[in-house]
């Protein structure tokens, strides 16, 4: 009987993907699918004449494969993940490897990770990035988990990885337990962000300087060989060019209601807990939610008779303004991602690589870019930099980029033309570099409602007063607040 | 022995000015705290010669309770109260009412409501808003839970909270299980708005104007007679007003690092979980959470050598613009606010009546105003309002205010100001007016990398599309990504 290296359980497209990957790349791989026909549809198809072994059950699929036993899950998150380890656990032995390549929540990696390494296995929770073409090509992949499951997949994982210029591969231990699903959390967050930076600088040109798609794919394919080089000013050039069969762009054509798959929610949620501000990737999964509300929208915009101011003056010059806000807004939310990445690697206890990070998202995945390399310079430069806007580079490309942002925002306002994120990476910049805010007069109020006590300028941290406004409060502080 | 109309647990500021207020009212209420001292304090001092019974343990407090027994808990939202509830369980019997009178979360009031009722006793989540200050003289109370509750601690909750001009009760049923605290953590969520909308004004006059806090108490003062009249206008032209031993204004003194107790957070989480844009709040949650970082803040003026370029032009029309541009995101803010109770009232099957939750919030409450009025009214005129902003009157006060609206938001984008909230809450208006947004774009994206299909334009809704943009993507599209 063949024996496979690695055994994978879905079939769906980026399964597959994976499973041609692996191939191609020698190694023998055993494929398992609920719905058994994909798994005849797959043999019998693409995966014909390879070395890819059809298995039609759980018990069939383990008995395929060498010890220790890799099997990789790529399903869909939630339920599906864990009715599949029970079934695993039943077949499989300790020392074996179970492999989550879905997008899992990293809290249920953490769960699952502590369950399996209980049974004596091993676990772990890779994140995969790259959409379909990635997993076929090269994905960038990001696996945390038991440490001790890491040099017995990492052959198979950095051999069919991403490769960035140098060759080295987009694919490093991320940290234990659920750190590699964390990172790929944010990465998706990110992603949200890098879109929604790309279809405000689009909908500025498009509403206030009316060009046409064409026009507009052909901006986006010269900001490709700037900073900004990066798949997805990439594909944007492609996509505004793209023809319908009628010869008419596609995009024109395509509803404006966005979906989701709910990671860059998740990315929102853990900046909350964590206390980060994550505003730019907040707005972006907002104007999501936004978007969906079409009718709605159709409703207010005749209620307030609402219209576009153009955009006038130098529209080259305004074109190249727009660059440097997406530029300079793209540097605020990875300033965020990485401030949260570190907030969170304190809270449950990662040793993370931030510049390691930075070099598996060069390549491979959707936010691959030329910028990334620079963020890994500056980890490189300073391990525990605070926050990227304190590293001189970047600090150095803000200032220049400082004027053009304003301009584009006070525009866009002036407008009438939403540019929830260029606005909120504005705001964040305005709050984070102010060495005084209004937090005071917040802190007043909170005291004079709720008796929540103050700190003050002129007395050491962590002394706390309270004043009796209203000269009739009583003095009970609510530092007292418990039973 | 004297029996008690009612129990109290947990004697910290809101807890003893709840009992004086009930006591005042003609109840007899008995205490119970779990630090004994506290108790014995209290019933010695402000609790003399009234009908208040100090109680030194659970079944002492118990024994002293007419039948059925209502027991309200005055403690820290989390494990207390459970540990309570199961202390409880032990002396209370079939028919008794347990109350919570803390910021617990909702889900959690959803469980303990199922789980208490499964002993057969009553429960109920009482939101309780008003601080100290309300606690003692009226609060705004939002009470959920257990339907056959709201009888037994109707008479009791609407003698003791706060009443409108017309001399109806802040307190009316909000809905099953958790909607009372739910209603009150959306509350919260809409005070943070509030608060922060308030700094950024004072921000903009104190950076960008460069006003004395007098001068701004006064701007404040006259603010409260137009329509932003409330209780958190009022306060803050007071606070700006208090003077420090040495006569210099008290709120130059206190240091700008804002805390929070997490029900902010939990708005903005639910709201990102309802997939309900809720910007305005997720921003001033954020803001606290930037101003924490004093130490990181100075670095970055420094680093930046950030100046705020001082506001020129007529200085009265400048405040002007500002009081309209805070009456306008204020608007936003509760628009959103309602659109998320919405949601969640659909999520969750409750019943909410929209109109009885501004008239809770009119009087007692943090938010208290004379626009909660106004929201009444829409609600009155459409109990099934989709949105504040499709209401004619908020559309009428929208159209006029949006042209100073911009003019401030634009105005502190280019001197450097940060005004997340006035901000965020621009984008959304322009966003939700939009009847076509640039989410076509995002949609082309993510069919380009993850084949997660498109509607169109010119086709039913429901009816997706995926393109093989690349020719060689292979046509498997993520609809089938499942196993």
């Amino acid at each position: 009987m063949q024996m496979a290296d690695i055994g994978l359980i879905g079939l769906a497209v980026m399964g597959e993907n994976l499973v041609m990957n692996m191939e191609s790349k020698g190694f023998t791989v055993a494929v398992y699918n609920r719905t058994l026909e994909r798994v005849k549809h797959f043999v019998e198809g693409r995966a014909k004449d390879k070395n890819i072994i059809g298995t039609y059950s759980i018990a069939e699929l383990v008995n395929h494969l060498k010890k220790p036993r890799r099997v990789m899950m790529m399903v869909k998150a939630g339920a599906a993940v864990d009715n599949l380890i029970e079934q695993l656990l039943e077949h499989l032995e300790p020392g074996d490897i179970i492999i989550d390549g879905g997008n899992s929540h990293f809290p249920d990696t953490m769960r699952r990770c502590a369950y399996v390494e209980s049974h004596g296995l091993l676990y772990a929770g890779v994140g995969v990035s790259g959409g379909e073409e990635g997993a076929l090509h090269g994905p960038s992949l990001m696996p945390g988990g038991s440490p001790a499951a890491w040099p017995q997949i990492k052959g198979i994982l950095q051999a069919i990885c991403a490769k960035v210029s140098d060759g080295s591969p987009c694919c490093d231990w991320v940290g234990e337990n659920g750190a590699g699903h964390f990172v790929k959390m944010v990465h998706n967050g990110i992603e949200y962000g890098d879109m929604q930076l790309i279809c405000e600088a689009y909908q500025l040109m498009r509403d206030g300087l009316g060009m046409s798609a064409q026009e507009m794919s052909n901006v986006f394919a010269q900001w490709n060989n700037t900073e900004l080089d990066s798949y997805l000013i990439e594909i944007t050039a492609e996509i505004l060019a793209y023809k319908d069969t009628d010869g008419a762009p596609i995009v024109d054509k395509i509803l404006d209601t966005a979906g989701q798959k709910g990671t860059g929610k998740w990315t929102a949620i853990a900046a909350l807990d964590e206390g980060v501000p994550l505003t730019l990737i907040g707005e972006s999964v907002w104007a999501r939610s936004l978007s969906a509300h079409k009718e709605e929208r159709i409703a207010a915009a005749e209620a307030f008779g609402r219209q576009i101011t153009p955009v006038t003056g130098d529209k080259e010059q305004f074109i190249e303004c727009i660059r440097q806000a997406l530029y300079a807004s793209k540097i605020i939310s990875y300033a965020q991602g990485y401030a949260l990445m570190r907030s969170a690697a304190k809270t449950y206890g990662w040793n993370l690589n931030y510049g390691g990070i930075a070099l598996i998202w060069r390549g491979g995945c959707i936010i691959r870019s030329a910028f990334l390399g620079k963020i890994e310079e500056a980890f490189h430069r300073d391990a525990d930099l605070q926050n990227l806007l304190l590293d001189p580079y970047f600090c150095g490309e803000i200032k220049k980029l400082v004027p053009a942002w304003r301009t584009v925002v006070s525009t866009a306002v002036n407008s009438g033309i939403p540019c929830p994120a260029f606005a909120a990476a504005l705001s964040y910049f305005d709050g984070y570099t102010s060495g005084r805010l209004s937090a005071n007069l917040l802190q007043a109020q909170r005291d004079y409602f709720g008796a929540h006590t103050y700190e003050r300028l002129d007395a050491p941290r962590g002394q706390f007063f309270h004043t009796n406004w209203t000269g009739h409060g009583g003095d009970t502080s609510a530092a007292t607040y418990s039973v």
